[in-house]
């Protein structure tokens, strides 16, 4: 059982700092049912969540699974302050409405995933505003601007004199004084946020915390295109308000390299139950494309629900056989009227007449998309793309 | 009028920022009477103020005389957190009594400067402390880690890998934001501070203060070695609270050269005073001694009192017309008894035994410190220091 749960949590990781820790814990709750926390921050700014953000919250789900009560941190406090970094564009600043909107938004989504009795949700304005001037100032003076500047990001900007704001120096430190104030066993980010969370750690020991929490660092997940890190920006993402077709259908568009990736990171199913679909494809008695339903099934059903992720299947599949015209198809002309077997000939479409009427009778034909039946058919003046089974086609324009 | 005021300003400063806003505060001052301010930070830490500290006084009081109100800033929020860089010995941390002595103890003496009535002591504790964790932040926000490392100390720190604490970026924008808070018209300070000077200026436009303080730069006042920068580490220095002797003595110890610099630095004299003070000595009509006499009691007399310093004069000359023996002085010896009249002609004192009569008889001549009047009187076993005027001594052993 322990190992277990040690599996599950280090599925999918990109990196644990003091595994030892997260065993600890686990033992104490498999052995004494104590339970421990777990933290994840969430910044309140960007109310469209996609999938890439939901990998912690599978995690933290995983983790609610053996005794965690997870800490769900809103980072209000700095959503509030904006980001005066000197970043190209400036966080907007957003009013205390925006945010609760957002975070309203956020949490319904998140509850899809975490077992909302096992979690908190805290806001850490509430405990960095009465820091004050005073607690800001001796919690810079914590840490050294050139371990700051070791920071994989700052250290680029300063060599490239793109400029840092002093501010952003202060956020690591707020973010790290999180885990003191929560006193967080375990937190959990992404792997863009290792020196954050590292950071909770050093700062923990410096203010005297029993125990530095451990930390699980997740990849950051790859957008539809396989390679780039899913965004918004970059348009190749899946956001959990995507609709249940679009949801579907943009699932199943991925590499079947993706696919794995995505039952990793994204799927409930147990690591044993992905190996048995895994042998089932390598063995050819699954097709990638049925594991792939079946992913896009529990993803859809997930963010709506059973019946509308069936819909959903149901209506990709009706779109996707009606749309199966490649952009590319070959063209020719023909000087007249001309009978479909023929033409289905002289396109290159069917080797002779005779298997062309075959497989019209057997509906294998199709003309503009509808399937014909007239094994007799005159085409007249005009333009055709003739199709044979799902992979054959030709544009055929008759003068 | 404003040309004298202007000139008096500049007197003794190593650099000025905006000389043209000073202009036209003075000149608002002379045709409208309308008052403007002057800044300046005082650490509480430290409750002994040398006479290196006053140059920044006797400059306030100058301004006093020109229009000025001053804002003598406590930099009491400093004083109560403690100053945690990267210096090897950290700043000790003070109870708010000890700042509150130490406080009273500066006011004290500032007093005895500056006219309390156009004065407004105030405590940056007041408006730092209300700014909290986001005023910080955004305060934060408005400088670039970069700039910050051009600052003289930081840089060398930074290169040399001495630890530089993140909160230590942070007191320069401290002390800035309170030229924004107390709107003030003019700063002064030292050379040593001239980054965090300018720090104020910047942040005032950053934060919309309608116009950006003139900045004054005193140069650091030499210790009595005339070499080294005043300062009680060194042991070079004339505290405030000095006794009237120990003062008036240690001013009579400086070099011409230092004399004349504290004339500029610390005298309430005139420039037109002192120049001719500096004619009086050049042309041969005053001794350099006199005059650095009438400095020391000018001093003395602000610390103590006219009559205190007047004893002072007295006693130094006591002390020191008893103490003039030169610690190098020839020696002689003598077989037997001797006259005294010889015994200056064997020890090259006097040309003759008649010129050594005549000198007895007029009190030039001393044995041990003591005036003698006998000219008959005989030199029996023993070590004499003889002397003859004030510049002429001789050891001679009677054997």
């Amino acid at each position: 059982m322990l190992q277990e749960a040690l599996r599950e949590i280090q599925r999918g990781c990109a990196e644990i700092i003091d595994i030892e820790r997260v065993e600890n814990l686990l033992k104490a709750y498999f052995d004494e049912g104590k339970a421990f926390t777990v933290k994840a921050g969430f910044d309140p700014t960007a109310p469209d969540l996609h999938l890439g953000h939901t990998v912690l919250l599978q995690k933290m789900a995983t983790f609610q699974k053996y005794g965690a009560r997870v800490q769900f941190l809103i980072g209000d406090f700095t959503a509030a302050i904006g980001d005066p970094s000197g970043k190209s564009v400036t966080r907007k600043v957003l009013s205390s409405q925006d945010i609760e909107k957002n975070i309203a938004s956020y949490t319904t989504q998140a509850f899809k995933i975490l077992d909302e009795s096992k979690t908190d949700i805290v806001y850490n304005s509430s405990w960095l505003n009465s820091l004050g001037t005073v607690g800001m100032i001796e919690l810079a003076s914590t840490l050294t601007v050139a371990r700051m500047l070791e920071r994989d990001d700052f250290s680029k900007r300063y060599t490239a004199n793109t400029p840092i704001a002093v501010s952003e120096f202060l956020y690591p430190l707020l973010q790290g004084y999180d885990s003191v104030h929560l006193k967080s066993d375990i937190e959990i980010g992404g792997t863009d946020q290792k020196f954050n969370l590292l950071m909770g750690r050093q700062l923990q020991k410096t203010y005297d915390v029993k125990k530095q929490q451990a930390v699980l660092m997740m990849p950051i997940l790859e957008g539809l295109d396989g390679v780039q890190k899913m965004s918004k920006s970059l348009n190749n993402y899946i956001g959990v308000t995507d609709e249940a077709n679009d949801m579907y259908g943009k699932i199943l568009s991925i590499s079947d390299e993706l696919m794995w990736r995505f039952y990793e990171l994204l799927s409930t199913k147990t690591l044993d139950e992905i190996d048995t679909l895994k042998a089932g494809v390598s063995d050819g008695l699954l097709h990638p494309k049925s594991v792939k339903e079946e992913l896009a099934l529990e993803i859809t059903a997930r963010y709506h629900t059973k019946e509308l992720a069936d819909a959903a299947k149901e209506e990709f599949q009706k779109v996707h056989s009606q749309s199966q015209i490649p952009t590319e198809i070959e063209e020719f002309s023909a000087d007249g009227d001309i009978w479909i077997a023929k033409a289905l000939v002289d396109c290159n479409l069917e080797p002779s007449t005779s298997q062309a009427r075959r497989d019209i009778k057997q509906g294998a034909v199709k003309i503009n998309q509808e399937k014909i039946s007239d094994i007799e058919l005159q085409l007249t003046k005009g333009e055709y793309v003739l199709q044979v089974g799902k992979r054959k086609f030709a544009k055929l324009k008759v003068n």
